[in-house]
């Protein structure tokens, strides 16, 4: 199977370079996928030499540029010649399976869900993304932030979703599931995760659910997936990287503080670099807009073209492992043994 | 003046061992501090010696022990002379000016609630401690737990009284104050967070006010205070202990790989120490229920003999500089200042 990708080589901080540097880092990799790179040519020209695409792959010249000022609902009214609006147009018209963009996160989660739809049954798509851990397995977590609010019914949907996120990126055959909650007692936390639980529990229709796990669990591979509202899934996620930066900051100031101590520190460069690499944001870069009708992966706008490439490699695993067929079978199970609860319980009233 | 501290000896995983030699530690530093420590006799009978209190301490025997596994409603009704209740209760008859135990969380909270009761003014107390950042200053966080659902109303309160705590226990004369959310535009967030930012926006009851301030903005000291509501506040401060365990396992690990790693490592040892020291748990222990008509601090259940010291600290610089004389000037300041904007918009309706 050959995979197309549409790729906004106009988005992030560094572009066009990072992209296409990511992009010619993939080459010899992936070699089951080709893309359609939507950029300006102006900008682009240094790259389109060949040594960065490859023979299959495209440039497709777009005038207009989505900035990081640029507000969702003026992406949505104008732009139409912009380099992420034509990536996206392009998974809609079949053109492509995937897109990844590392541009405005809010016009790009807008843009993606006007042109690509939600899926059938979903009621809310959900930022869905890794996150490390000590065995390097990583941990599939969602929502990071575009819902703030959510119902009972739609915590059970990214339960199934984020599941489908792990089998196929994670290559879990049959990932376990917990919600985000602030103790691991039933009587724990607000009335929408106890209503939540309740419908896992009598339905059974989340496969191998570990009940509640705690902030400090995320990262020890209690579970697979951790499934939270939008709002608390941002703060968790951007409260790690805040406490991971100040154990970095407090580490690189000891080791700097005098000249011996700087000296001893070389001796040691493969514990630190070892430790980065184990915990490199770059390498758990590319979320996805789980719950769409098409893959689009997010690459984080300050990453570099190694963190790019693996967003890529986000997006064409999920492409290949086909995730949107394996949400629908879910889904579609979900709302039986759903509608077959309610019965029962009519039946029983 | 002359503090009177309650310390319960029976809370926590390694009591009353820690809780006696916490206060030995103290013996010669806190001299303005007598404490009244409620225990089990035959259980500190191996403490009361002399060594471990000063000559103005008094220990005052109790039959009953809360333990870990008490239900917060039994600790209610039954567990009248436990160590935890007395010593809670010799806040509310006067004998202390405050109280410290490593118990269960649970019932140390519902008993403080039940004896203490709610300072006048004050809807919901609130769950407050110290978190560590680079400067070694540290940030005053709440609500870490105490109340899954709040108010806008009851945010702009949590406001204050962190404003109280930082000024009392950080020694810091005007801190700044900012509501953690998942962006810093005043268009994000929930509806909740947006009518707390409104109210203090066109009241200015709250002093020195920040704004917003995202998960990875807590340890990077752009606010002194931050405020949340207890499930938010607690999903962070355990995401924070999770990816600080999280980059200390990875680091250990690679120091442990082989025995050259081993051997250069022992001459970092000065750094590691430091490191540690900087972002040592222990520091910042003892979380106050602010809100309560005393004071009442709780550390942390497995922590050690210095840690308990930190929080009976923390416990002493509450009630030598008034928090709750402070508090209840600044929040009859805010009652005033709301009903003054109440009338103003009636009489502009």
């Amino acid at each position: 199977m050959s995979i197309t990708l549409a790729i906004d080589a106009m988005g992030g901080d560094s572009a066009p370079h990072i992209v296409f540097e990511g992009l010619k880092f993939l080459k010899a990799k992936l070699v089951d996928v080709q893309f359609l790179v939507f950029g300006h040519r102006g900008s682009c020209a240094p790259y389109l030499d060949g040594s960065f695409l490859g023979p299959n792959d495209q440039f497709i010249d777009c005038r207009e540029i989505i900035t990081g000022d640029t507000e969702p609902r003026a992406a949505i009214r104008e732009f139409k010649d912009s380099s992420m609006r034509r990536a996206i147009e392009a998974v809609s018209t079949g053109a492509a399976d995937g897109v990844v963009s590392s541009g405005n996160t809010g016009a790009y989660m807008v843009l993606s869900k006007l042109i690509l739809k939600t899926l059938p049954g979903i009621t809310r798509p959900a930022i869905t993304t890794l996150l490390p851990t000590a065995d390097g397995k990583g941990v599939t977590m969602l929502d990071l932030g575009a819902n703030v609010d959510v119902s009972a019914e739609v915590l059970v949907q990214f339960c199934v979703m984020g599941q489908a996120f792990s089998r196929c990126v994670q290559g879990i055959e049959n990932p376990s599931c917990a919600l985000l909650n602030i103790g691991s007692e039933a009587l724990k936390g607000t009335a929408t995760l106890k209503e939540a639980q309740n419908i896992i529990l009598s339905t059974a229709c989340v496969e191998n659910f570990k009940g509640y796990v705690e902030g400090d669990g995320i990262f020890t591979r209690i579970c697979d997936v951790v499934v939270t509202d939008g709002f608390t899934g941002n703060v968790a996620l951007k409260t790690a990287e805040g406490t991971a930066k100040l154990c970095a900051t407090v580490l690189r100031e000891e080791v700097n503080r005098n000249l011996l101590r700087k000296i001893q520190a070389l001796f040691l460069r493969p514990v630190f670099e070892s430790f980065k690499k184990r915990l490199d944001p770059r390498r758990f870069n590319g979320a996805q807009f789980l719950g769409l009708q098409g893959v689009a992966v997010k690459s984080h706008g300050g990453t570099d073209a190694y963190g790019f490439s693996c967003a890529v490699n986000v997006a064409a695993d999920l492409v290949r492992n086909k995730v949107n067929d394996r949400i629908l079978k879910e889904i579609a199970a979900l709302q039986l043994s759903l509608e077959h609860s309610k019965a029962l319980s009519i039946s029983f009233d």
